[in-house]
């Protein structure tokens, strides 16, 4: 890259030193370096694109860390970085590792919070301000001086958000809400409060109906929300307030990427109600490495989720009750625009609102249709009580697939390795863990069929299940796959998964495979009878939510070592279950049995590549071939 | 009772046919019976004192079931159910047992769902809606009509309810959702958009800011909120309205009762914020049955929480980051009135609104504050997320304070069992289990003290540990308690709690008791040594968040028999790690250990009394001492 302003700038403080000029010229450079970055890289340039003349302002006008920055989600944090001396980790392509997509205090003393999850800036930013005003009453003084949450992109239409905003304006003191609004959420925006945001953009700010001063805070509005000089001016007289306000700044997404010629539009998340959206604004999730993107088949969310959607959609037409609900990233799991468009009102996307949308699928249910709610496993994570709640304790027949689950080499902030322990744990949930496109075809037909039943979780399957299946030459185009397949289970009756199957019977030992790990499973049976001579009986648990007692008892009688592997945590998970069971069994042969237990550790990980975390959990077929053999030689 | 008109109301078409005199006069005999149901039994009154009108008004003008009404927390639906073929189980004292305090399907068909968590109606509602109008759409017809969302009481804070409202006016059609407001929630009402209501009541609705309408919701206001011919006129206006809209009316909470002598404020959540507030206000929370209130103890909630707030006050003075936050009902767990006021800028009530509560402390935590979070089990659970990524992710020393955990004859919708399964499955949380007022102030002196950890859970004792104090004549005034203490350990290192302590040693056999479940372990061990001669290990665990290793691997030496018990979820929970902590130790010893866990089966449960809740989990001294039995007998 070119050795200009970006190259020179170690601190805030040498931004404070820049003139108006270099300043602007300095936004310019920026922009250019993030096409640069994304093209080679990949990330969420879109939403970088648009907030590059606020970074600078922000970091212009305030004194970063005594005044505390904290962006919501904070994949929009790039350009923050780049003014806090990590520049080069966008500058040099040798470097671009150096950094991770999100905020870190252990990156800088810049970075306020790790964040990933919407919409809690501005709760954090108020605790932030609340401990600043303690000091200030009870010393006179704080460390802390400003405080500034910054959020947009669709984050301002969180649960969480609301209650922060609720509460900004009861707290009082110095407190900046920076509302980045670029007309977009991560797919469409969606909610009654982005008409009104509409209109105060078309007033200038000046309509009466205002949603910020319905919360009881003050607001300023700048239409110009990619002109530095007109930020830097509106964010000097917010310096030092001392009372909760919202700056309202209307920016462009993807700013400055229509000169490019290469558009992508990895995540499908394209705003739709837009016939004829900015190039850069349709890059609205992530950007892939167009490289390792380029004729590259689709990733295992994409194409299972493809298969499920096929198969529903041919049913849309005689079942008024089916309906798919996508709290935003609908892309990233097979939901893809041509979809969306054909299922009409059979598809919602309720915004990223987790929580509305699991007690709208409970809502739904309850009047006799079948929702099918479609979300990652991190995000999973913001339902808990209406799982419990809403859905598991009202026994409605709602559907929920989880994408993305499983131990991977993500970030800490999207990890899935938890959300077995949250869906295992809460009573009259069925948990199924396919581990075939047909399987899951059929477990996806059942959970939206007609019979009396409750809440059943998918945990759709991962890349291990998607590679076994194209060395099997079985994946093939997932929407004639769905067509082509014919479900043979009874959908009207009780679960038909709930019985671990025996894919081939042995003895001696029993290796227990649930979901994404069956592969795994059955390499290790082959290692113990080519090596060891050990015929081991493998098993595919199908589901993770009951023990299968009357087989486990079964296999008390012949077999001395019962091994289960799950592709998630250890603690609360699945194969403490089944060792308890024996432990607690009163057949007097399980107490002959010696259960091992493989998976993940309690702990999060930051980008750690898989196959080092299944080396550290034991989970490759030696470690788990040697365990056995240790026990067997007791 | 009078046999007057409730009693001849079988029905909502009884309701029906009522003439305008009847229908004030049934409301004035419902209101009486209220009182009178209440001086007896307890319960919501206050706030079903306010909906008295509003209630008769929707069961006169709408046709329930085929219109479907959707209770927020349902604490409010007692009239409700008067009129929907219950009214003797107000009526007749003999059978107040039939009715819960909360909707349920399985009660009645007029019961839309089983709910007792805040914010979630408008979801729900939404969800009944889109059903109706996909129905519609492919056959013509639905056989649900109108559907109304009855909202109010300080639940429109939470963050669901904002999320509902959002998505509301996006989906169009049909949906009617009544807030009630009574200028009050809880106990304070908290956030800026009270301030809207406020304006809205003050200009009988004409202001021009409206959140409502902010929202892109359609609006109409109510003055006369407890007049019922008004009511009855407002809702003809909406019945089977073609779009979404709400309908505001300002009620009294508590209307009625000021005529009453008996004035009563079980949970201390009076409205401190009005200095003469209506009697009937005053009782915000639950009435508590008078006779079994009077001179009655503290329970455990109230008296560990009073030592708690009363041990944090006494730092306040020099600790300006010591916060305590309160998502609502301060008073059931301690936080009394007297506390709040004293402590002033160093508590705070955010309202029913637990995830910004939680991410809120993440920030006074990353400032350098202490903030200590306290709620129920059971609403703990609307913080899975942020307990995850704002708090734990981050590292900060914030204290979650979980009040009315374990197992318990309480409703299916506020049950405490739960926990154990949430905290101790998230890494990076010190899960602590008190069993003395003492443990729990010096956990609570390590949590806030100024030692670089994360966060700490502290699950409060329950009336079993409260019990056993009461009988060694200890448990005194909780406030004298907490000044007599002084904590002996060590606040500014490593957590001091982590090792699993030895009460009694022993051999053969060991019984580890996890918090409430002490006294229990307690009276099993004294049992085998007097029925059986058996000198067993006595063990309180104090933590559940991770093994002690050592202590387990020194058991395995000596000991046939590991106990665990634990006062909840038994699946996800403590007792099965340890299980499977000795299945897969190396420590060939550890194979020969036989381990029993005892605790809660994975089940909802609807107030079953808790003495058959341990006979059904086998949580009784002879149960477990049998169970051991039939073990070393093998």
């Amino acid at each position: 890259m070119t050795a200009g302003i970006l190259g020179s700038i170690h601190s805030p403080a040498d931004v404070h030193a820049l003139s108006s000029q270099q300043l602007r010229d300095l936004c310019l450079e920026i922009r250019s370096t993030l096409l640069n970055y994304g093209r080679k890289h990949g990330g969420h340039i879109g939403s970088n694109l648009g907030v590059v003349e606020l970074t600078v302002a922000l970091h212009r006008v305030f004194g970063s860390p005594r005044d505390r920055f904290v962006f919501d989600v904070s994949h929009q944090s790039y350009v923050h970085k780049m003014l806090t001396g990590r520049a080069e980790a966008y500058l040099d392509e040798s470097r671009f590792g150096e950094v991770t997509g999100f905020t870190n205090p252990l990156e800088s003393e810049h970075d306020s919070f790790v964040l990933g999850h919407t919409g809690t800036s501005i709760s954090l930013a108020c605790g932030l301000a609340k401990t600043r005003d303690m000091q200030h009453t009870a010393a006179g003084a704080s460390e802390i001086g400003n405080v500034i949450a910054i959020i947009g992109d669709g984050s301002l239409s969180s649960a969480i958000a609301f209650e922060g905003l609720n509460n900004a304006a009861e707290q009082g003191g110095n407190l900046i809400i920076v509302v980045n609004d670029n007309e977009m959420s991560i797919a469409e925006d969606f909610g009654g409060m982005y008409g009104n945001l509409a209109r105060l953009r078309a007033s200038n700010g000046t309509a009466e109906l205002n949603l910020f001063k319905a919360f009881g805070l003050d607001y300023r509005y700048v239409e110009q929300g990619n002109d530095v000089d007109t930020l830097v001016a509106a964010l000097e007289d917010l310096k030092d307030i001392d009372h909760p306000v919202v700056l309202h700044i209307h920016t462009t997404k993807g700013l400055g990427f229509s000169d490019e010629t290469e558009a992508q539009d990895g995540s499908d998340g394209c705003n739709q109600t837009n016939p004829q959206p900015h190039a850069g604004q349709c890059e609205a999730n992530h950007w892939q490495d167009p490289d390792s993107a380029l004729g590259k088949p689709l990733d295992a969310r994409k194409y299972y989720g493809q298969m499920a959607m096929a198969s529903l959609e041919s049913r849309f037409e005689n079942e008024p009750g089916l309906v798919v609900i996508s709290p935003a990233t609908p892309g990233s799991n097979g939901i893809t625009r041509d979809f969306r468009e054909r299922a009409g009102s059979h598809y919602v996307d309720t915004g990223i609102t987790e929580e509305h949308a699991a007690a709208f699928a409970a809502g739904i249910a309850k009047a006799g249709g079948r929702p099918v709610l479609a979300t990652s496993a991190t995000f999973f994570q913001r339902i808990y009580d209406q799982l419990q709640q809403e859905l598991a304790l009202n026994h409605v027949p709602a559907t929920l697939l989880i994408f993305g689950a499983g131990i991977s080499g993500a970030d800490n902030t999207h990890s899935g390795t938890f959300d077995m322990t949250m869906f295992a744990n809460t009573p009259d949930v069925a948990c199924l863990a396919p581990t075939s496109g047909e399987q899951m075809l059929d477990m996806l037909a059942w959970a939206t069929g007609p019979s009396d039943h409750g809440v059943t979780a998918i945990r759709m399957p991962g890349e291990q299940i998607l590679a076994m299946e194209r060395s099997a030459d079985m994946a093939f185009d997932p929407a004639e796959r769905a067509d082509a397949h014919e479900t043979t289970i009874d959908i009207t009756g009780d679960c038909p998964f709930t019985r671990y199957q025996i894919v081939r019977p042995g003895r001696e030992v029993a290796i227990l495979g649930l979901g994404n790990t069956l592969p795994l499973a059955a390499e290790v049976a082959a290692t113990l009878e080519n090596d060891d001579d050990i015929n081991a009986t493998l098993i595919d648990a199908q589901q993770y939510s009951a023990m299968d007692g009357e087989l486990l008892d079964v296999l008390a009688d012949g077999h001395r070592v019962v091994v289960t592997l799950e592709d998630g945590q250890l603690e609360g998970g699945w194969g403490e279950k089944v060792t308890a069971f024996y432990a607690n069994s009163t057949n007097p042969k399980a107490a002959t049995v010696h259960a091992l237990n493989f998976g993940a550790s309690k702990e999060f990980t930051d980008r750690v590549p898989l196959a080092e975390l299944d080396e550290r959990y034991g989970l490759t077929v030696e470690a788990v071939a040697d365990r056995i053999r240790r026990v067997l030689a007791r």
